[in-house]
């Protein structure tokens, strides 16, 4: 007998409301019902979103919303900054070179976040500058990144400000509209509790005149074609209705627990972490860690891939590793989505039997006991 | 009490199997046994696309894929053939022309398939022909194309054929490598019995040199990229597990049954249900009709958009109505992947009742005693 626990920052765990949906039989996509269906994930979408712009539903992985970014917004002569403090930072610009856009990094060393001063003091010298690519929780690193800050720069520039909140949306806050952000990047298998397979994106009015100004190619991913078919609760290709028909169960949850509260209970579930794992003398990687997702810096004598698979393995406990130059280095708890206080003390539980067996010595419970308290207040 | 049936090109009806798969809890995409499963899948997809070439999934609708062909093989100035008697065949070009790549049409009426000998004088004017892109099963139209023709042909020229499966796959023979079809593409959800939202793409080797001259931009569709990742089981963005494992179920049938008595059953459940149409008078629309769906030429007096609408409202029971300029003028009955006899005795039911209840006049019975003599052989 064998029970899983999954605390990787995607695919997360999935509310049975919308495991069951997709058993069930499925159904043409050219119907009314399938058209109130797509009206109604689009307007819970606003109410996660915090914007009144609409949020768009794209049948992809990720890194396809991000590319549509690039190829709606962009020409191949204009001016970009990407800010890269991991993996997901490092994706923006590998997309714009793809395409032929020349941008200008800000590089920030990983696991700390972005001075929103240094976008300006880089704008002053790029007045043509047309989008700040950045990133609202850095996966890679669990950094949370100042979007509040950035907006409040750019309002003094012309430039677009573009958001990755594909791993933190809906557990940290992101506030598109008051915050003046542009673009808001998302995806159906992180905070909103859906199988991996939709991309979401939402532009403001100012990002949608720009992409009239776009010439790079697309297809597939041309927003315009996406928005027009929305209009009427449809999409321009065969959606994947199933996940469409499990992500309205999972937003229907998450509206009625309102995101204001949402986001509260992710503030709390990564708090009880971060004391959790501060209580077994770790530190977080993270200089401003998001709510999304935990990234522990291992002692040099534990190896994460090693310690990853064996807890998999002998517990049936999915942490996630470090990515590229973290490999091994560090581990990462997500907390994030369909989570209660309950499944943090099994992580930490795991957490402190994985390092003694592993002969690591820590003071057995210390991290649940935190946890516990932060949970008491 | 309302039962539904489900007759469109897709989706299509999904069996249990694959529907109960989809409701277990989601596991991480990054370990031994979504390795194990991504192989097992790839595997049993080279049984069906008869095809020692490696099928790729990608996470996107079916024009996600087709855009993958045109933007991995072509460049800029390369010359194209692009076939087209009907929406899927003028898709190629809308892509062709979406990325710069100028193609020469070989127009032929909707409902009429293609003569090889056209293709032949055509590339005897283009010797520098890099591809010619086709289609097995013109959905649009129900229209069959010949594969085999067409690859005798090509095996006179350097250009590489290209072939849209994505209704026909797995209800019209295609052998991609007897044949010396170079890419083959297709998608989960129609007999393939999945839900929408992966594409398929496999390539013959010399397609794979030809991606290695193609400098047309593209990052989420590098099939370089996807090759590199399939090769360890894996993909290079997080895939839609939660499908992979259905289509593994699904595939399984499909595997147990073998394909060639699939193909031999949709022959059977496609001549039934021609035969039951023009027991009613009716004829086919599509002169080399597939075995995927029957389109049906309706009489002036009924318009066939009010007609699907009707009997999807009044019997649950979904055609699909003609699209672009067969709209109102044809209805489409699918008969494509978890199919069996008595569903199509119910698909031509429903229509004898749904025709009278429209106050036109037929033989009550008489489709389905065409239908059951066919069976009964």
């Amino acid at each position: 007998m064998k029970k899983s626990y999954l605390f990787a920052p995607g695919p997360t765990p999935i509310p049975p409301q919308a495991l069951l949906e997709m058993a069930k039989p499925i159904d043409y996509h050219r119907t009314t019902e399938s058209a109130q269906l797509i009206r109604s994930v689009s307007k819970q979408l606003q109410h996660v979103f915090q914007t009144q712009n609409r949020v768009l539903m794209l049948t992809c992985s990720v890194t396809g919303a991000l590319e549509a970014t690039v190829v709606n917004l962009l020409s191949p002569d204009d001016q970009v900054i990407v800010i890269r403090s991991g993996k997901f930072g490092e994706r923006w610009g590998e997309i714009c070179s793809a395409y032929g856009v020349n941008f200008q990094p800000i590089d920030i060393e990983w696991g700390h976040s972005i001075d929103p001063k240094q976008v300006e003091s880089m704008l002053h010298k790029m007045p043509n500058c047309k989008v700040v690519f950045s990133t609202l929780c850095e996966t890679s690193t669990g950094a949370l990144h100042d979007i509040q800050g950035l907006g409040q720069v750019l309002d003094k520039f012309d430039s677009l400000l573009v958001v990755d909140a594909v791993s933190a949306l809906a557990a940290d806050n992101l506030e598109m509209d008051n915050w003046g952000v542009d673009v808001v990047v998302s995806a159906s298998h992180k905070g909103l509790m859906t199988p991996p397979g939709i991309g979401l994106i939402a532009l403001s009015d100012k990002a949608w005149q720009a992409t009239s100004q776009s010439n790079l190619p697309k297809f597939y991913f041309d927003l315009q074609k996406a928005l027009d078919s929305a209009q009427s609760g449809s999409t321009p290709y065969t959606p994947a209705v199933t996940f469409i028909s499990a992500l309205n169960q999972s937003l229907t949850l998450i509206c009625h627990e309102q995101i204001k509260n949402v986001l509260a209970r992710h503030s709390r579930l990564a708090e009880a972490t971060r004391n959790g794992i501060r209580a077994l003398g770790f530190d977080c990687f993270a200089q401003s860690p998001a709510n999304t997702v935990t990234s522990i810096r291992l002692p040099n004598e534990i190896d994460g891939q090693t310690f990853v698979k064996t807890m998999r393995k002998r517990h049936g406990v999915t942490y996630a590793g470090g990515q590229a130059q973290l490999s091994g280095k560090i581990i990462r708890i997500a907390h994030l989505g369909w989570v209660t206080e309950q499944d943090v003390v099994i992580a930490l539980a795991a957490l402190e039997r994985g390092l003694i067996e592993t002969g690591y010595s820590i003071s057995l419970g210390s991290s649940i006991t935190a946890a516990q308290q932060t949970f008491l207040g």
